[in-house]
């Protein structure tokens, strides 16, 4: 154990596993996780090279060799449970992407979801056993977030009975599927369905694109991997484009929509359940923003515990970096976010499961709310997290830019969050969009429920400033619920005053549309503001549930650092409106600075608590046990002058005139 | 060229060539900056492979032969003038890092400044000549800001004149230094002086660490890579551990300190001058931020002009995605920064040259608030560009991921300079050294001048909340010279309330220097608002210097937009203190949108002003002839399966175990 961490642990006020309980939901929980990372903690077959040394082919070569061990494992330890898949793919793949994912988050869940029973006889077993290794081909060069403008035809021929897909344009060539590139024989693919010469829109087809066996691509298929990227360098994220490439009217996944074999289309009877999807991994990707920011959290606040640098006092031996303000200040508010975060994620699992269990019952009505509400969420805390990993990468100084600290690559394999699953400024309008018929409803005289219930509350024609005498101003900077009702109330002023440019562009303009875009700054600041408001009100009520003493102090005072750095950074929110004085923004400030403190001596034990075993599989910073500097130094060894280098070096030596040409 | 490019270039108000030489500087500058980037454009040895298909090591030999091509054709084409030469650079390395510059940059210029006439004579052709390639070691592993705590010895022997160079401990490895993991065979290196039992302190000394002819490291020396990093592949940074090691006395660089053959230790008469060194590199960092958030802002707003998606209106033609309300958020505001920079970038080249000149004639009056400035000015805008460079790379969709963007690689080359030359929190926390300083002055009845003599106007007392009333509070929101004063009132307010803070806490703790830690975030906030204000300050003074009407208004715009989009960003700055009113932040918000639209027309015209012919060598989303998929389609090829990845797949495809271990 190093010395300053365990100095910092025997100080600490709480007990962190108390805390772990808390975030795994129970101890139970926290044992069984413990149970299937120690499987492959333990396990020499999960051992392999530090990825950051390697050239992105042998990444990707180690990849697929991990991702076909891990399905073997993973029958071997008996692990079916979908949360438990996650703990073990986690802990297995450490900040890792498997090209063969998307066989199973996305090609068997749509071939489930939307085939026939007898397509699924057909494919489920040999793309389970990796036979087929399938993915999902939506995107195109020139649409990702616009599904309605994907290019794509899969032409009827009842003739043959037979579909003829085609890839018309440059920009209809599929783009960016993972597991595409290289490793797939099978893709599920949406194009525009047409049939007897008329266009029904999307529909999914079980494309083959190589051969069984030797793995060629098949005749009419182009396929490729697109190139390098920021990250992902073990994904072989592809291109596919099609030649009149025609597959059995088998292949389309016909569960819903038809096309009889004279072409004749049958409509589905209903497309709701689709939106589940969506929801599920928008509120499973809330969860992932957590723990992306929890272990940049880690890793940033061990590091400037070990760290010593500079002085405060001359003469005296030189601190802690984490003992100067300016540090707590960059990291604190962030350990704050990611228990903020850690909270979402658990509270938005849980939602997600009690209406799905609704929906199994046909009670549809929370839907729309759970669906602008994951949206935003995911937007709002992958925003946050993307620019708090960095914050927290720079936050260790030189030794951040290196691949040591784990760092950038925890940044480059999060930041895609932010666009995949729906654009995040997208996914802000879509929140507007809920919160503009809200504002609607409750105009129109009748109430909103949930989330959005603070909606009910408002009073007309309050924006004027002359009237905002109206709110009430005794906010409590020392109560997490008198400063979620502030958060509140700036939530409320924004989707007001959204919704009345709204209106008034309306007015103005020639169209809605043309009103709505205009609006749009505006629209995403209300969205923000809902979802600050929601996170803070999440928090708060969090704490009603900590039984143990000291365990709700830490996060109380967590809690409480948050609202107020989050009220410090838009300030102008909270004064505008009359929501907060000066004379208390002034105060938020101070109490700000004396809550650094007050974190400062359970700064390591609060990420200790995170309880993340992989982080030294991943970060040399992230260690704890021993002398980081000395993991640094044998780190650093791994990368001596190779050959082709020498070889080159000398021969420029020998040579006066300097030219070294290729 | 591309359609939508040709279409938005004809709208524009304005002739960007105007434009281009205002950012020159003259009209002769454009010419023949453009001549020396067409002896690269057109030279095919200046051709390589797109690096981002290549391996690290790989990366690093293109590199090595493009540094020693580079050497002879700047001699062959005659250029030795140092802009000139950065200009040559630029393009020539196209975002590209090269491991010998720091022979050039670091080593040459300190044996110029602290070698003795003996010294240069020794190593200077031969370093000139790459004989000697040269770097220059100062970081440790465990010591980068705080320069005393450097541990690295050279202890001197009077028996046999020679330095003892040690490294004591793990953390006093050299650490980083450009050029020295493989390419340098020579470093300067920093070392504590010990001599006659007594330390005297940093000192330079010339280090062989490499065998000329073998390139092997010397007997006693250990060198090497430090490994993968976030970027900067090309580059070798490197450590360096010394085992007593012993050089001749004569390398110690003697121009100041000196020590006789006895031992006798001779102090410098002054070390004023190393002081120029810092200022210099900072000041021109600003201007590096300034050019690489221009090309960043280039390729998203070409890109964003290029990419239809989505639709405003249903029915109608996909629009640009700059049409989107949101997307001119996200990027005008960078935009308006780019120039804001760039004007920012010349007068700090102008100032220092000025103050350098000054120094040459003995005046070294200025030199204190041109360091304080330089500091400052560094981490502003080195902070700003870093994030807007990711919010540039996320506003181009998913493709921004791709190295295909170009944005990635301008991210990570740009992002160190956040931490090196002066980490940024120590910067700003210098400058506010420099403004306690001029505040206390101001107490003390004293006057001061320069960009602070604001502080000269505070009355005393101010920052009571009930006396607010004593600012003007008349702000024309769309004057830049009254919005300037805004920012100045921000400025002096927070400048205040630092020193109050800082004065209030050293009552009550037992030193100055822990209460300066204490109000460390207040000092940092007050420097940050104070350059902000000169930023402001110094692009309002340039629409003064600008005679083109047309020229004059798109640039007046982006001027009011960075001014009230800061303001609208730090809303609650303005409205304490009463600077603003709530319904002027209102009014901004308002304008703030029309300014959006403003610039629109002439957002293409704006970027295509900053003239980088080089774009399109990085970046095929920046590129502007025909068809940007098509390029995209034609840069992903250069990736196919290679042959150790197929039998890798053929392989797991023909075992049913699906096992695949390497």
């Amino acid at each position: 154990m190093n010395q300053d961490l365990r100095r910092e642990r025997e100080a600490a006020s709480f007990n962190p596993e108390l805390l772990t309980h808390v975030l795994d939901g129970s101890p139970e929980n926290t044992r069984r996780r413990r149970e299937i990372e120690n499987l492959i903690l333990n396990d020499p077959d999960f051992q392999h090279e530090d990825l950051n040394f390697l050239t992105r082919s042998q990444r990707y070569e180690v990849a697929v060799r991990k991702s076909a061990n891990m399905v073997k494992k993973m029958r071997d330890f008996g692990i079916a449970d979908p949360e438990e898949i996650m703990w073990f793919k986690k802990v297995h793949l450490v900040n890792f992407v498997e090209p063969v994912s998307l066989n199973y988050s996305m090609f068997i869940p749509t071939l489930l979801n939307q085939g026939t029973t007898a397509q699924q006889e057909k494919w489920l077993l040999s793309s389970k056993g990796l036979q087929i290794i399938g993915t999902y081909a939506q995107t195109e060069m020139g649409h990702g977030t616009h599904l309605r403008g994907l290019e794509t035809t899969a032409t009827y021929d009842p003739e043959t009975q037979e579909f003829i897909l085609n890839s018309p344009t440059v920009t209809s060539i599929k783009w960016w599927p993972g597991g595409l590139g290289k490793t797939s024989n099978h893709a599920i693919v949406l194009a525009q369905l047409i049939t007897k010469g008329k266009c029904y829109g999307l529909h999914a087809f079980i494309v083959p694109i190589r051969e069984i066996g030797t793995h060629k691509p098949l005749p009419g298929i182009t396929v490729g991997d697109i190139g390098p990227k920021f990250g992902y360098d073990e994904m072989d994220n592809g291109y596919l484009k099609m030649d009149n490439y025609r597959i059995p009217r088998e292949n389309m996944l016909m569960k819903y929509a038809q096309v009889k074999p004279d072409g004749t289309y049958v409509k589905p009877v209903s497309n709701k359940l689709t939106y589940g999807t969506m929801v599920f991994v928008r509120s499973f990707l809330v969860g992932e923003a957590a723990r992306s920011l929890s272990k940049a959290c880690t890793i940033a606040i061990r590091y400037s515990a070990v760290r010593h640098q500079s002085e405060i006092k001359p003469g005296e031996p030189e601190p802690q970096i984490l003992d100067f303000q300016t540090q707590q200040y960059k990291l604190f508010p962030l350990l704050a976010t990611a228990y903020a975060f850690q909270f979402v994620g658990a509270y938005m699992k849980e939602t997600y499961h009690r209406i799905n269990e609704d929906i199994g019952h046909g009670d549809l009505s929370e839907l729309p709310e759970l669906h602008a509400l994951t949206a935003g969420l995911k937007a709002f805390t992958s925003w946050t997290t993307n620019a708090a990993i960095e914050a927290c990468r720079m936050a260790c100084g030189g030794h951040g830019y290196s691949h040591c600290s784990g760092l950038p690559n925890i940044y480059v394999t999060f930041t895609p969050t932010c666009t995949f699953e729906g654009e995040n400024t997208v996914m802000m309008l879509q929140t507007a969009r809920f919160l503009m018929k809200s504002y609607d409803q409750v105009h129109s005289g009748k109430l909103v429920c949930g989330m959005v219930s603070y909606l009910n509350d408002l009073p007309t024609q309050r924006i004027q400033p002359q009237q905002v005498a109206v709110w009430p101003t005794v906010v409590d900077i020392d109560s997490p619920d008198s400063l979620t009702e502030a958060y509140k109330l700036r939530a409320a002023r924004l989707v007001e005053i959204a919704a009345k440019n709204l209106q008034n562009e309306v007015i103005r303009r020639e169209s809605k549309e043309v009103a709505w875009n205009l609006t749009s700054v505006d629209l995403v600041r209300a969205s923000e503001a809902h979802c600050h408001y929601v996170v803070v009100k999440l928090f708060s009520e969090k704490l009603l549930q900590i039984q143990d003493k000291s365990i709700h102090t830490v996060l109380r005072n967590l809690c409480l650092l948050y609202c107020l750095y989050g009220i410090s950074q838009k300030a102008g929110d909270f004064l505008q409106g009359s929501i907060m004085t000066e004379s208390q923004i002034t105060q938020v400030n101070q109490r700000i600075k004396e809550l650094l403190t007050a974190v400062r001596p359970d700064a390591v034990a609060l990420v200790d608590a995170f309880d993340f075993k992989d982080v030294t599989l991943g970060s040399v910073l992230g260690r704890y046990d021993g002398n980081v500097y000395e993991h640094l130094f044998e780190w650093a060894k791994k990368s001596p002058l190779n050959k082709a280098e020498y070889l080159l070096l000398h021969s420029w030596r020998s040579q006066p005139s300097h030219t070294v040409n290729g």
